[in-house]
């Protein structure tokens, strides 16, 4: 199984979450390629020490859109955005190449993740600045997207997650954050589902009934408060269980 | 004889020079890479059609400063120099991936070409971000500068430019461009100059005593008045004195 | 009768438009505000000039999108859209102070005005800026929008514009831009239906039958090829069939 | 006595500094204009909040260099420094308005504010867009500076400030910060020489002489560990020392 969390997003002065701590649980880095955050600097430490911790690096590529984080969704240009996303995949790859790796594969950040699951024409985009690129990556996103389908037809890997702390419908959707229960707070509940997803078992749906996903990764998150200690209480569930923690990509 | 111009310098809806036309006369095209100007659908273009007429893509690295056009010297920490060079480099190259080619050399822009004639320590950031990216890559610059001294320690082909249109001091300096006369606008004379220094022969000096200057390449503009006109001169003067004019990166 | 046109477009080394030119021709300037365009410097000079000729300054404010020209929705958060307009305002008035004026309204640019033409949310939250900075200002837009209702419904003034060069619907809505025949190229018919709409007169719809507009301001543009030729046009026929033209702001 | 501090220096999802408590503890608050840092919704927080606790509001003028947090000199023409000053004054006011206050004085950030303690033509160039602004706005600096000297040749009023947390020559300068004892840590050490400042009695210099320092205004930091927990010392030990704290600018 793989654990895959949201990595770099600090821009100059500024940090956001604890990657540090992050690399020792996670086993892949979606990697802030600096127009959401991150900047050089922070792209290079990051990668330096992804290599050495043995986490595969992946791009997370988003709308230009520092002061809104990259979540305000941007009606761009498809043709833009496609070679947006191929600036920063370059931009990653030259500091993955400098640490001893690559890019290893590619998830969408933020506003675009969300938009990419029904927009198809941006889906579109994005897939082809990945084919463009190097057809060999995989990309990650959710199971029924947009994305996900459009990357299957292209001919490229496509690694499908579930959320670690997200509650979900009967259908296998997301509850939107807006409603109550919409996320989960409790490591141990979290850390069990996790065990649940990662082995073929149910778990409990927004409504309480069981329900199976089977996820090729499982996002966890790594900037909210007690975010770090449910990431390695989810690490620790799925190894205690004799599962191996291993990057999807090689 | 190696012919260099900056390409690629609008920015979204704004454009600068003409980039067209100039990659009819030009073997070498200094792309800018986002930091000074630039953005991934101008730097998809320039490299798609560099590719069609031939033309090497060199990466023109620069300070972050769009608003300043690069022009403005930043006293910036040199590791973060070394990793915004970085960062530009990899993009610029993703586009001449996709375009079926490479980044073939870089040359620094603006005001950080200016800084490295002298600035040790960002000369050295400079150099170290392309040791560190590539070894390969040959560096475009001033003869006599910590840039490529530097380059050359460390191992990287080192390629000496004149400028078509500059005035030199008798020490073969440039003559400052607040100082009278700095500028040349002729194009016939400037044509003049140019075959003398792709011939070995002597130009004139500021103070009209002969100069030999030897460049491996030479540089002319492309966002002034009748650049372009300028430009086809010096390449019309050079073809016809049966001299091959070719990318000095292969 | 007001003529408006967007000026100050252009950003650090690019320019756009002939500002000089058509603060000849115009009587209120809708002056970028740094978000799309625009910097201090530029934003000086054009306040200074408008001074000079008497042309009214106006907020010409967008989303905060310099690389897509602020031509792109955003689907941001209406309480950061209301502070991102006061910010624009805030520094343009300083401007406009400085060239001995004021801002004396607000028209906002390109894909945001034409999402609060029916975004409810991203309307009030301009509208909101608007009366939080000086409920004195009025406010410049597309008649029928959810923009001017609000703002009336706020208590602003409000100014209803035409345009020059648009192809209007039988409902009295524009022609989009994608349909053939949308925009007009012919200085002389775009000058005799800027006289129609100027004296109470019909125009003639996209279909061919009489429409009559009766616009308090009529927007001419700066950026397209003849834009100045069109403007002087319109201004020519105006000022001799005895209009006179004048700011609507006083 | 006075005291001041850095606030509002987080941009969009990022923070910097506990600013609510700061505002419960100094008497002016030097608020980021946003061109190293500070947005819209920030500036309308610390405005709002600043009014509410009596505390004055300053602007935090600064380079435009997000990526650098404007703790890079660079080397701009002076005239356009005049204008992004008068940019980020305006765009403040317009918050400083709305919250009910005005900006009420003007404080150079980071290298900015290091390079005109020396720099002439900058120091001229800050002076004059204060000049121009508002000839009632006091500004704040080092005292000794070209700023603080320019800007009383130009008849503006004067605020010379002492750092609460740095050590100086018996010249009465800063030692640099690369020096061992530049910064002094010790919150008991840090209040007792603050109030030997606000009385008139010396302080030790670096080596070890008394040194008579006068400021009109002392500088606390908030976004070192313990800034705030030293700020709160400071301003206990000047209050239980019967001294007012209120802002110089009325």
């Amino acid at each position: 199984m793989d654990l895959n969390s949201d990595l770099g997003e600090g821009f100059g002065q500024w940090q956001l979450g604890d990657d540090d701590a992050l690399l020792e649980v996670v086993t892949s880095a979606n990697v802030a390629c600096g127009f959401h955050a991150g900047d050089g600097s922070i792209m290079r430490r990051v990668c330096e020490r992804a290599v050495l911790t043995g986490v595969a690096i992946g791009a997370q590529v988003s709308y230009r859109d520092l002061a809104g984080f990259g979540r305000r969704f941007i009606d761009m240009d498809p043709a833009e955005l496609t070679d947006d996303v191929l600036y920063q995949l370059g931009a990653l790859d030259a500091f993955a190449r400098v640490a001893g790796s690559r890019v290893r594969y590619v998830k969408p950040h933020g506003a675009l993740y969300n938009a990419i699951v029904a927009h198809e024409e941006q889906a579109a985009a994005v897939v082809r600045a990945v084919v463009e690129y190097d057809r060999a990556l995989p990309v990650l996103g959710l199971p029924g997207s947009a994305w996900l389908r459009r990357a299957e037809e292209a001919g490229l890997t496509v690694v499908r997650e579930a959320f670690a702390d997200r509650a979900y419908t009967p259908e296998g959707t997301l509850v939107p954050r807006r409603q109550a229960g919409a996320v989960l707070h409790d490591a141990d509940e979290i850390a069990r589902r996790c065990l649940a997803m990662a082995t073929g078992q149910p778990v409990t749906d927004v409504e309480g009934s069981p329900l199976r996903l089977t996820p090729d990764s499982i996002c966890v998150h790594g900037d909210t408060p007690g975010a770090v200690a449910i990431a390695r209480k989810v690490q620790a569930a799925l190894t205690e269980a004799g599962l191996e923690l291993a990057p999807f990509a090689p």
